[in-house]
């Protein structure tokens, strides 16, 4: 059972201003929603679930203690943000403030300079994951990490990334970053270049680095294309996975 | 100007079965169909623009010979497959059939196992453009390269990388493929395996390489992971990013 009250408060999360009122965002879908319960559950604040999903699921749900609502398909439809909604929403509490001290001797982070596509972002998110880059750093008019598109395109993979929104100048004098690289159109190429820790600035999709950040960069990087009458550039959440991928196989193999 | 049936005829191109109908697909956007026509403008049928669009191209357009239609903002939101739409739409004829012999003793290239997310396809076929890869080949399950989506997605890479639909078995007997690669979880660290001109094949979003297709695989390749904590997997189209850019720097560096 759902109200038409709680309708309405769970579709008023699917925009920022409301989830930042209530701190508050949405997690959705059958194994998203399993990862959540199983890794940090006291992050859930409420779930609202099919009939079959709570079947399914009855002993972890009762076990971990999570308040669980039975809801029809309709009303699930209702509440989702997803095209095809997926048996189960978790209304979950934001995160606590992230810690933004890295050490830069011992790792690389990226900074995402104004990134606004969600699927982009949540891509990223997933990729940092993959790779053991514990948190991220985000210009402060970045897309929302909680935006339901980013939760959803992480895959679960903000369980474990951390996110911090910081101007570049901020983190570079706090952590005492050397090396601020920059994804440009002209700079050194990856693959020939020694790749080491420092910060990875990545631009905006349409206008790149902004000139501002892009002072504060002193090694400028490029991904070297075949040839220079093909296409302008790559995908903003490809060309980071591409860099990503060049640091972590010049340190490891 | 704009007819009812036009309308109507244009908004039936979002659907498949109306474009492999007419073999007519649209293109969006002031800076996509400027390259179609600075590139290629004869695959236009026909353009419908708003007023300051001809009134900017005008030249352009009068010397090119393209046929093309004043319309209103509004009449443009009707047709339109974007969410904002940008001045301009092209109604496009199909390519012709695509040459599918690609000579592996010297190239390499991708086949796409059923991959279904637009966003993702027109991604790679951006990067194919990016790497040179001159022919990408899918499975005749995976996403149509004429939906709306995936045509935005290329930002234009669509018109220098051509598509073809075929089996594997297929190619691989008729272009006489030895490597057949395969992006797996538990196949060889694609960092420390020696990469060669062959086929890289790349499976489905949720469920990889179908068991047929893997059974063709002679070359399982994995991207490694810093833990076996995190998360399952990358995005397809990062992982073909990752994999890809691999490819490319054994080869040139």
């Amino acid at each position: 059972m759902i109200s038409k009250n709680q309708i309405r408060q769970i579709q008023a999360l699917h925009q920022k201003k409301f989830r930042d009122n209530q701190k508050l965002f949405l997690a959705e879908g059958v194994k998203m929603v399993k990862e959540i319960v199983e890794s940090n559950h006291t992050i859930i604040q409420e779930l609202f679930a099919t009939a079959d999903f709570i079947f399914e699921h009855e002993n972890i749900l009762k076990s971990s203690g999570i308040k669980y609502n039975e809801i029809s398909d309709k009303e699930l439809e209702q509440i989702s943000s997803l095209a095809s909604p997926n048996k189960v929403l978790a209304v979950c509490n934001y995160f606590g403030e992230t810690k933004t001290e890295v050490d830069f001797k011992k790792f690389f982070s990226l900074y995402l300079d104004d990134i606004r596509d969600p699927g982009n972002f949540g891509t990223i998110i997933r990729l940092a994951d993959w790779y053991g880059i514990g948190t991220i750093f985000c210009s402060p008019t970045s897309c929302d990490l909680y935006n339901p598109k980013v939760i959803q395109s992480t895959m679960g993979a903000f369980l474990r990334v951390k996110v911090a929104y910081l101007p570049l100048e901020k983190i570079i004098t706090d952590n005492n970053v050397g090396l601020i690289y920059g994804a440009v159109l002209k700079g050194k190429n990856i693959y020939a270049e020694r790749l080491t820790n420092g910060l990875i600035v990545i631009g905006n999709e349409a206008n790149g680095i902004s000139k501002e950040n892009l002072a504060l960069v002193n090694h400028p990087i490029t991904i070297p294309s075949h040839s220079a009458n093909g296409t302008e550039s790559l995908n903003a959440a490809m060309a980071t996975g591409i860099i990503v991928s060049e640091f972590f196989r010049q340190q490891h193999y």
